[in-house]
C-alpha cells in the first residue's frame, strides 16, 4: 500500500509539475522551442542533481527592441527622438535651414537617413541630452503614455510580445533575476520597463551616456551630457554585463547580430546553459525580416545558433499569438 | 472585556515589535542613532500611512571602507595591491629600479608615497589590468582567504562591523535592497561581499576601469584595461547610483566626505529619507580619525549632518562592540 500510495504522489507531483509549465507558457505551440525552455529551466531547478543552479545565480538577460517588443519600421527609441524634435523645434527655429533637423520637420526622412551616422548622433544630442535625468524620465513617460506606432496606431507598450511576457513570468517563477541588456538608451526604458515587463530599473543595462552632478537651485541634479558612457550593442552587452551584474548569466535571449556575444558570453560557462534567438518570420502579425536587414540583421547569429543547436524560435510557428489574441487582429499585419 | 481583551493584543503587538527591533540590531547601544534608525524603518514600513515607501523602492546604500569594514591604516585593497606587486615581482626583474615598484619592493612606504597619485596609479595599473576579469577575481578570491591585517593579524573579512552586519540585515527584513557603493574597486569587492555581507554582486557599485572582449583560446574573455571607467567617490557617487541603480536611495549610509555628495543626493529626494554618518572615535577597539585625517577626511560631512539633523553614529558609545567581542579584545588597538 505504501508503495502505491508513494508511486500515486510522484505522480501527481509530476503531472502539477507539467501542468505548471504549461500554464505559465500558453501562448506558446508545443514545439521543440517551448520543450527546450521548459526542460533547461526543471533542469536548473531540481534540487540534488549536478545540474542544479542556486537561486542567485539564475541570471537570465533579454535584448529589448525585437526581442521583447517590435522595432520596425525602427526602433521606437528613434521615433520618440524624431517626435522631441518636433516638440522642440519652436525654441530652436535655427533647426528649419540645419541639417539633419530642417530635414525632420519637412518629413523629408531620407534626407535624414542621408546625413548618416553624424545625422542621427546630432538628432540624439538634442533630444537625450543637457537636461536633468528627472526632467528626461518625465519627458519619456508622457512621450510612452500618448503616443502611438505610425503602423498599428496602438500604444507602443502595447507591441510587447505576449509569449515573452509569459516567459519573463516562468522564469521569475523559478527563481530566475530577469535584466535587459539593450543597445537602447538606459533611463529611456527605465520609464516604462517596470509596469510593462515587471522588471525594476536596476535590472536594465543600456546605452547610456556620461552625467555630470550639478546644483539647481540649492539641489543635486544630475544632467545629461552629449558623451558616451556605453555602448551596450555587441562586443559592449558582454561589457554592460560584467559591469552591471558582476556574473555571467546561465540564459540569454536576443534576436538579431547585435545580441551575438551575449550569447557567445552566457553559453562559454560552467553547466547548464541556454541560448534563444527569436527569428521575425512572420510578415502577417508582425515583420519578417532577417539575413539581409538592414538596421537589423539577423545572419551571424542565426548560423551560430544552428551550428551549436541554440534554440531559434519561429514566431510565425511557435507563438499562438505576437501581441495577444486582439491585438494580433487589430494589428492588420 | 472586549476592550480589555484588545488593549491586550494592542500592547502585545507593541512589545513584539519593540522586541523584533531590539532582537535585530542587539550590539546597538539604546541611544538615539539606534531610535533613529527603529523609528524611519517603522515608518516606511507603516501600511496605510502617508509615509509607506513601497517595498521596490525601499534603497539602502552604503559606503564600504570605514562604513562597513575598517579602513586603516590605508583602504585594504592598497595592501592588495602592494601584496601583489610582491607576488609578481620575481616577473619583473626591472621593478627593482624603477619607481614606485623599487621603494615599495624594499619596503621604504614614504619613498611610494614620494611618487604620489601617479605612483599609485602605476600600481593599480600594474596589479589590476591587463589580466581577464575571471583570473583577478581568482586572484582577490585566493589572497582574501590568506592575507591578514598588519596591525591585527586577523583576515580582512573579520575586521566588517557587527553593528553594520546587524544594521543590513534588519534593513532587508523589512523588504529594503541593501546596495555598497564605494570608492572601492567593483572586482574587488564583488569576490567577497556576497559571502561577508549578504550583498551579490549586482548590487555592489565601485570604481572601475573599462573593459574589452577578447577571444581567447576559442572562448570570449573580457581583458581589464588601464582607463578608467567610472570613479565612484564624491560626485561620482550619485552618478554611480543613478546609472547602476536608476533610481534614488531613500537611505544612505557613509564615514567621511567622500560620501557627502551621496547622503546629499538621498535627501534630496522627496518623503521620508534617512542619511547615517559612522564617525570613527574610538581609538581603543578600532582607529580615531575625522576632521584632520588626510586619506579619509571627515569634516565637511560632519559639520552638515548636524546642521541638518542627520545622524552621526559615534562608534565609541553607539556600538556595544565593533568587530564581535572576542576580535575587539583581541585586536588589542
Amino acid at each position: 500500500m505504501l508503495g502505491r500510495s508513494l508511486l500515486a504522489v510522484i505522480l501527481m507531483l509530476w503531472f502539477a509539475r507539467s501542468a505548471l509549465a504549461g500554464d505559465a507558457l500558453p501562448s506558446w505551440n508545443d514545439t521543440a522551442s517551448r520543450r527546450a525552455i521548459v526542460v533547461f529551466v526543471e533542469k536548473v531547478t531540481a534540487t540534488g542533481t549536478a545540474d542544479f543552479v542556486p537561486v542567485p545565480e539564475r541570471i537570465a538577460v533579454f535584448d529589448n527592441d525585437g526581442t521583447l517588443w517590435a522595432e520596425k519600421p525602427v526602433p521606437f527609441q528613434v521615433l520618440f527622438a524624431f517626435d522631441r524634435v518636433k516638440s522642440l523645434a519652436p525654441q530652436h527655429p535655427e533647426w528649419k535651414t540645419t541639417q539633419p533637423f530642417g530635414a525632420l520637420l519637412s518629413g523629408d526622412l531620407k534626407g535624414v537617413a542621408e546625413t548618416g551616422e553624424k545625422g542621427i548622433l546630432e538628432i540624439i544630442a538634442a533630444t537625450h541630452t543637457g537636461m536633468t535625468t528627472d526632467e528626461f524620465t518625465a519627458t519619456v513617460t508622457d512621450w510612452i503614455a500618448k503616443a502611438r506606432h505610425p503602423q498599428t496606431k496602438r500604444p507602443y507598450t502595447s507591441m510587447v510580445y505576449q509569449p515573452m511576457l509569459e516567459l519573463l513570468a516562468y522564469l521569475r517563477a523559478n527563481g530566475f533575476k530577469t535584466w535587459i541588456v539593450s543597445g537602447g538608451g538606459v533611463e529611456f526604458m527605465r520609464s516604462w520597463t517596470e509596469s510593462v515587463y515587471g522588471i525594476p530599473p536596476e535590472q536594465v543595462i543600456g546605452s547610456s551616456g556620461k552625467l555630470k552632478l550639478e546644483t539647481r537651485d540649492g539641489n543635486p541634479v544630475l544632467v545629461k551630457l552629449p558623451e558616451v558612457d556605453l555602448i551596450d550593442d555587441k562586443e559592449g552587452k558582454p561589457v554592460g554585463i560584467q559591469s552591471r551584474i558582476g556574473r555571467r548569466p546561465i540564459a540569454a535571449f536576443g534576436n538579431s547580430d547585435g545580441d551575438m556575444q551575449m550569447l557567445e558570453w552566457t553559453m562559454a560557462g560552467d553547466g547548464p546553459r541556454f541560448a534563444l534567438f527569436v527569428h521575425h518570420d512572420d510578415a502577417e502579425r508582425e515583420y519578417a525580416y532577417d539575413r539581409t536587414d538592414k538596421l537589423q540583421q539577423f545572419d551571424k547569429g542565426w548560423d551560430e545558433a544552428v551550428a551549436k543547436g541554440w534554440t531559434v524560435v519561429s514566431m510565425r510557428y511557435d507563438w499562438k499569438t505576437i501581441f495577444g489574441p486582439s491585438a494580433d487582429k487589430q494589428s492588420g499585419r
